[in-house]
């Protein structure tokens, strides 16, 4: 089949699973998790030719290590599915219910999306979650994976299209997309689909933005920050600083730039620095931080740089105001924090910080659909419209206006003699 | 100023604007109410210059009509200022807030989109309308009017720019664009623009869709059905297909497709026909209506058209489900009505009508800002992400997620000892 004729399938499928009860969708779940189970040997007979593949082309241990789908990694998957199952429907949820006049009643009802198209990155279990993600939220869905993990994606693909066929899902709900050429496809069908989730680079991810008309959500950059404000408190600012930093460098919501108040420079970039220096990472810093600590001297290229590794820049501010400048300027929208035992410099850089996650007194890493309790999620985003931050279920759903009456026609409500509208908010749901 | 800079004071003033609050942008916008009431000889002064322009160049009536800014149109648009500055604020609203762990609580708060250029068709209140919606929404706009109202417009924007001013509304949160190439380099900002929102005709907004990387929200075509179903109430059936047509033709969510239960044409036909005839529509129909009423035979052509004009076309088909399949597959997403005497039928119906808009027995024409209560629009959306139907002061906001701990670290909720998360919902808002 070729990717027009996927794209209609999917359509097709779409406006099917958009009418389909919450029991049917969460059957479907459970069938998932139940063939992913009974079928364990195979995946994991997939899996391994994917892994002696990966020792072939000599793969990065940390990424042979996200490759790997072994017994204990179908079973904490298939317990996501499960408690997946048992969230409640984020489909046909209310948002708003207005009687327009007597008779006359507009309902806000949630809806799925229609058609998304995925690109994720070579970890197997990202594609049960996501198509999950996507069938409980009533989206059919096109997915491309890494070609490192081609056999169990296939393996997956397959088990999950059979047992959701059995649970009366309509065919064609989800295809996984096998070359980079299907994807090159998949960006042209504007008609076809309704938004576009690419995870993975930075280079990647702005490719995806700049070759397509359709919506893309995501992000490219995490440029995160700290900043350590005057009085912080110098355990909490180091255990802070670090959990950001070193707990996983290698993701998104890692922070790449330590901002100090002048005034915090003295106390606290000692302790700092030794516990990053305990943990290998290395410290780039601005003028005055050399003044304290021992660094390599940053560049203006430093402060842009989202360097995914045991690296950190430092740049010691002389207010809130210039660390909030400085992150407005070279961040990247996705997760900042400000340390400080001060309630209200918190809430004004949280006012005044243009990012998706902004956070006090915590580590940049709790960025995460897990963490934030939506169960799990589809990406981050960074965009500035539909979804912000980690998107769980809400963000893949979208509302319909549905509008009840008896008869009413515009020409009675215009005019002279116009009748006017009542617009009482109404408590009750649509049903 | 060239549109680099005038982009970047926007973004500087979306910033700033993010954090005033309600009082400031209310009374903002009542200063504005004032200063059009007080200025209102120097407005029509520049409106008699586009009504003489409009003359020489032999502008149709009807558009003429629609640049016309008197001394009641400035009453009603201060009325409209007022009403919107008394409306709650849409920045700052909870959406969710959830305990993460003891001292660790997440909310999911609404805040300004950024910066939204938004072009109009050549409707002086439209200016005034879309940038108090901005303002209210915390937004900073760019603004391109129809040239045909350039006079009106300019003198609005001045009086609006100072107005704000002086009641404390940072420079540059407004700027009107005077040229079609600032528009087209308006499109390359990406960095600057987070939202572009076209009002206009189809071929406008599919040209400005296909020639920018900014989000783009708004409707190109506005294919709008009524489906008239088997034992349908005849009189109600005719009275919404008239409305539905004839109340405004020339707009989007007028009607240009009526379909009819082949059980309930001949029943409905002959009065529709009677009564399209007493407002001079011409009927376009399939062959199996022209067995019950004389029309012009329909093409295939007829069903993708928007006539935006005294035309309708006719389809008879067989089934409930005949119908949705017509609308999904010739329909453009905006606003379908069905008429029912049957609640199973019309939940039906709006359940599988992939459209922002579906109603059941009532006109097309209620898809609009206002009648929904929703103050006024600054646009109606047939895109599937971020905002669907008529766009208020809602689909002018997103949210930030705010995170309030004590010192948290996600080291600590990971691994094998890993501490639980509580993933309470609080009922609290952020405050």
């Amino acid at each position: 089949m070729d990717l027009i004729q996927i794209g209609r399938q999917a359509k097709q499928a779409a406006l099917a699973l958009a009418s389909l009860g919450s029991q049917a969708k969460d059957a479907a779940i459970v069938a998932m998790a139940q063939a992913l189970e009974s079928r364990g040997p195979e995946i994991m007979a997939a899996n391994q030719l994917d892994l002696e593949a990966a020792d072939r082309r000599h793969l990065a241990p940390p990424l042979v290590k996200r490759l790997k789908f072994d017994a204990a990694k179908i079973r904490e998957t298939c317990a996501g599915l499960r408690a997946l199952a048992g969230l409640p429907d984020p489909v046909g949820r209310t948002l708003r219910a207005m009687e327009l006049d007597r008779g006359l009643e507009l309902y806000q009802v949630t809806c799925p999306i229609g058609v998304v198209g995925v690109i994720f990155e070579s970890r197997p279990d990202a594609l049960v979650q996501i198509a999950s993600l996507c069938l409980k939220s009533g989206n059919a869905t096109l997915l491309k994976g890494g070609s490192e993990a081609a056999a169990t994606n296939g393996m997956l693909a397959d088990i999950i299209t059979a047992a959701t066929r059995s649970a009366g899902i309509p065919d064609g709900w989800m295809t996984l997309l096998e070359t980079r050429q299907d994807v090159a496809a998949m960006l042209t069908l504007d008609d076809l689909i309704d938004l576009i989730i690419p995870r993975g680079s930075n280079a990647f991810v702005r490719h995806i933005m700049e070759n397509t008309h359709i919506p893309v959500m995501g992000h490219a950059d995490g440029i995160c920050h700290v900043f350590v404000d005057r009085n912080a408190d110098i355990d909490m600012a180091v255990r802070v600083c670090v959990d950001s930093k070193c707990q996983y460098p290698a993701v998104c919501n890692a922070a790449e730039t330590f901002l100090v108040h002048s005034a915090a420079a003295a106390g606290v970039l000692p302790p700092l620095a030794a516990a990053l220096a305990g943990r290998g990472v290395e410290i780039r810093g601005c003028g005055r931080t050399a003044g304290h600590i021992q660094v390599v001297p940053a560049t203006e290229a430093d402060w842009r740089t989202e360097y995914l590794d045991l690296i950190v820049s430092i740049r010691i501010v002389d207010s809130l105001q210039e660390a909030v400048a400085h992150i407005n300027h070279y961040g990247s929208g996705h997760t900042d924090v400000i340390v400080t035992p001060d309630g209200e410099r918190a809430r004004h850089f949280m006012d005044a910080v243009d990012s998706a996650d902004v956070f006090a007194n915590c580590s940049s890493r709790f960025a995460d659909g897990f963490r934030f309790g939506l169960g799990a999620e589809v990406g981050i985003s960074t965009h500035k419209i539909h979804a912000r931050g980690p998107v769980g279920l809400e963000g893949m759903t979208i509302y319909k206006w549905r509008l009840i009456g008896s008869g009413q026609v515009v020409a009675d409500y215009s005019g002279p003699d116009a009748r006017p509208f009542t617009h009482r908010l109404l408590e009750k749901p649509y049903r």
